[in-house]
C-alpha cells in the first residue's frame, strides 16, 4: 500500500504550493491527535486545503495511487481518530474556516475547520446561539464535532451536534463532492444519509461544508453546586434531578477529578468531598420551579454543602468541569473512556469503576455529563511501566 | 412474481389462525390507504401479527416465495405508502399495541400499531409528554409516524419523530430481527443505522418495537390568531415571527382551507380573510416577551383582526387547522403535496401555487406548518373528469 515519493510531484501539481507538506519536521505534528497514540505512523504528506476543490484534488490523487487517507480536524480528539498511518495522506481542514450567517432562516454555513468557539462567538454577535458545547469547545473544530457527533454540557437539554446539522457537502473516497440534506429546518424526505455521516468519524468521506441550525440567544441560566460525602449520594441526587426536571446542565466530578482541577486552577473546590454535582436550569418561570426542585433534591441527599451560585461563579465552576480532562492528563498518560448508561444505572457504573480501580491499583478519575448518562472514566497510567502496558490494554485485562 | 394460492397453507401454518386474512371482503380494506390510489392492487393475503416472531414468520414466508411485502400501519397515509400491489402480502401492525413506560429514564417502549393519541394519553397520566403531533394524531400509528418521520404542529419548536426515537427493533427482508440504537438518551457511537430507518417508509424493514424519549408535561401554551387581507401580509408576518422568537406553533391556512373547515365545523372562522395565522408560545417568562413580540409583528402587517385566545379557543383553532385536510378532501378527490422551503421563500411559494391554480382553473387549498417551512398545497380534483386525469398527473402537466 506504500507509495513511492515519485508520485508526490503529481499531488503538488494539483494543489497550491503551500497546501502540501512533505518535510519530516512539518509532518511530525500531524502524526497524532491528543490521544498521543504510541503506535502512530508517519504520513507520506499532509495536505491543508482551503476549498472543496482542493480536498477533491487530494482525494482523487490518493484514490488513484491507493494511498490511505486520514482526515483531520483540529487534532484535539482523545480517542485517536486522527492517528496517522505510515505512508498515508493526512488531509487537515484547519485552513477551511469560512462562515456565512443567515439571520432570517437562523442558519449558518461554515467550512469544517472553523472552531466551535469561533462559530459561537460569530453567531452571538447577531443574537444567535449554537448550543453544542463539548468541553473542548475553545480548541475543537466543527468538522471534528460532526465526525464524532460531539455532545457537551448543555446537550442534556439542547441535544448533540446531529440535532443541529441541516446540510453537508462531503467528498467521497473517489473524489466526488455530494450534498446531503437541503439546509432546511424541516426535511424528512428520503433516506437520511445526512445523519449517517454525522458521527461516522471520517470513514465515509470528508465533510467540506456544513449548514447548521441556530437558536435565539440562550435564556438566562442559573447554576447550583453541591458537594457530597459519598459517590452514592451524588449519583442518586443526579438520577432524581434528571427524572424531575429538564436541567440545562447536570455534570459530575469525583474526588480525583476535583483534586486534579484544583491543583491547576486553585478555585477553592472542596478537595475532601467524594462527589461534586453542578446543575443548571434555564427555567424562566416566575416561580423558579426547576431551581427550587433541584435545590430540594440536592439537600435531601445529605450533602456537605449546597451553593446557589452567582452567574460568574457558575461559569467558573463549569470551566472547572471543562478543565477536568487536561487536568487529569497532567497526572500521567490518559486513557479516556466514553461510556453511556441509562441514568438509573449511574450509581452502579460509578461503583463498578471504583472497584476496578481498587482491584488494579490504578487511578481512575470519573467525570460525567451525568444528566444524559454520558460518563468519562479517565484511566491514568504510566506508559513507561511495563505492568501498565502501552495504554491500549484495559486495566481489568491484567488483573 | 405472483404466487399460487397453494402456498397459503404454509403461511397459515406459521401463524395463529386469526392472523391471516385471505377472503376478498377481508382484503378490500387493506388495498388502499387514505391516498385512495385508483391503481391499487389486491393482496394475496393480509397478515395481522401481534408479536415480532409473527412478523418474522410472515416475512420469512414472503422471502421464501418471493412475494412482495407492503407494510401497513393505521392506513391513514395520504401519499399512498401502503397501497397494495396485486399478489402482495400486506403486513399490518394494527394489533401490535403494547406499551411500557419507564418514568425514571423518561422513555417508553411501544409496539408500532399503538396510535399516537394512545401514546400521548398513556404517558400524560404519568406527567410525561410525547411531543410529535401530526394533524392526524388521533388516528395514525407510531409505526407510521416512524416510517414517514412525521412532524406536526409543535415540531417547529420540539422537533420531528426522529428526534424522539432512541431505539428500534426491525425485521429485515430475510426475516431477521435486529436492534438499532440502545434506547439511551445519549448514544453517538457508530454509524446511525437507527436514523437511517426513521423515514424510510418501510423500504428497509418492518419496525416491530420502538423506544421513545419523553419530556416532562408541556409548559402552558398561549395562542394568538390573526386574519389577513392578503396572503403576502400573512406570509411576511410568519417569516418575521419565525426569525424573532421560537414559537411552539406557527400555522397557516388560506381562504380555501378556512372555508372548507368552516363548512364542516362552523367555528365562526373569517371566511373573507385571504390568510389565517395561528401562532403559539410556551415562553413562561414573567414579561411574556415572546407573546408581546408575536402580537406586535402580527399587528404591524395590516391584519383584519388579531385575537389573543383563551386556551379553549386556542385548542379549537388548532383543531380547525388539524381538520383542514379531511375538510378539503370532502370537496372532491385530494392530491396532497408536501413541500418544504426556507421560511423567507414562503411568500414566493404561496404566490407560485396561486398562479398554478389560476392558470389551470383548479382549486388548490394551501395550509402549512409555516414556522418550519413545511407546506401542504392541497389540489382538489374530480377523478371522473378526464381533463383532470387520474390523480397522479400534476395540474401543470396538462396546461
Amino acid at each position: 500500500m506504500a507509495v513511492g515519493s515519485a508520485d508526490l510531484p503529481k499531488l503538488r501539481e494539483a494543489l497550491p504550493l503551500d497546501a502540501v507538506l512533505t518535510e519530516a519536521p512539518q509532518l511530525e505534528p500531524y502524526r497524532r491527535d491528543r490521544a498521543l497514540d504510541p503506535d502512530a505512523g508517519t504520513p507520506l504528506a499532509v495536505v491543508l486545503p482551503r476549498t472543496t476543490a482542493e480536498v477533491q484534488a487530494a482525494v482523487r490523487w490518493a484514490a488513484e495511487h491507493r494511498v490511505p487517507i486520514v482526515p483531520r480536524g483540529a487534532g484535539t480528539g482523545l480517542s485517536g481518530g486522527s492517528t496517522a498511518l505510515d505512508g498515508c495522506l493526512v488531509i487537515g481542514t484547519e485552513r477551511m474556516r469560512a462562515i456565512e450567517i443567515d439571520e432570517r432562516t437562523r442558519t449558518v454555513v461554515v467550512q469544517p475547520g472553523l472552531l466551535n468557539a469561533e462559530l459561537k462567538a460569530a453567531v452571538a454577535e447577531r443574537g444567535l446561539w449554537y448550543p453544542p458545547d463539548p468541553a473542548s469547545f475553545e480548541i475543537c473544530s466543527i468538522g471534528g464535532n460532526i465526525a464524532t457527533n460531539a455532545g457537551g454540557l448543555c446537550c442534556v437539554k439542547y441535544g448533540v451536534t446531529a440535532d443541529y446539522v441541516l446540510g453537508l457537502e462531503v467528498v467521497l473516497a473517489d473524489g466526488r463532492a455530494v450534498r446531503l440534506g437541503r439546509g432546511l429546518v424541516k426535511d424528512v424526505a428520503g433516506l437520511s444519509l445526512l445523519q449517517l455521516f454525522v458521527g461516522s468519524e471520517g470513514t465515509l468521506g470528508i465533510v467540506t461544508e456544513v449548514t447548521l441550525r441556530l437558536l435565539p440567544t440562550p435564556p438566562t441560566h442559573r447554576t447550583v453546586a453541591a458537594w457530597f460525602r459519598s459517590t452514592e449520594d451524588a449519583a442518586e441526587a443526579i438520577a432524581e434531578i434528571a427524572a424531575a426536571v429538564r436541567p440545562s446542565m447536570l455534570e459530575y466530578m469525583d474526588r480525583a477529578a476535583v483534586n486534579a482541577v484544583e491543583d491547576q486552577l486553585a478555585l477553592g473546590l472542596n478537595r475532601e468531598a467524594a462527589g461534586f454535582v453542578l446543575a443548571g436550569t434555564d427555567d424562566a418561570g416566575p416561580d423558579a420551579r426547576e431551581l427550587t426542585t433541584i435545590l430540594a433534591i440536592l439537600r435531601a441527599h445529605d450533602p456537605i454543602s449546597v451553593e446557589e451560585t452567582t452567574p460568574e461563579r457558575g461559569e467558573r465552576l463549569a470551566s472547572a468541569r471543562r478543565a477536568a480532562i487536561p487536568a487529569v492528563e497532567a497526572k500521567g498518560r490518559l486513557l479516556l473512556e466514553d461510556v453511556g448508561v441509562a441514568i438509573p444505572r449511574l450509581p452502579e457504573l460509578i461503583h463498578g469503576v471504583e472497584a476496578i480501580a481498587r482491584a488494579n491499583d490504578v487511578t481512575i478519575a470519573f467525570i460525567a455529563h451525568a444528566g444524559d448518562g454520558n460518563t468519562h472514566p479517565l484511566v491514568v497510567f504510566d506508559p513507561d511501566d511495563p505492568a501498565e502496558g502501552r495504554g491500549r490494554t484495559a486495566p481489568t485485562a491484567r488483573s
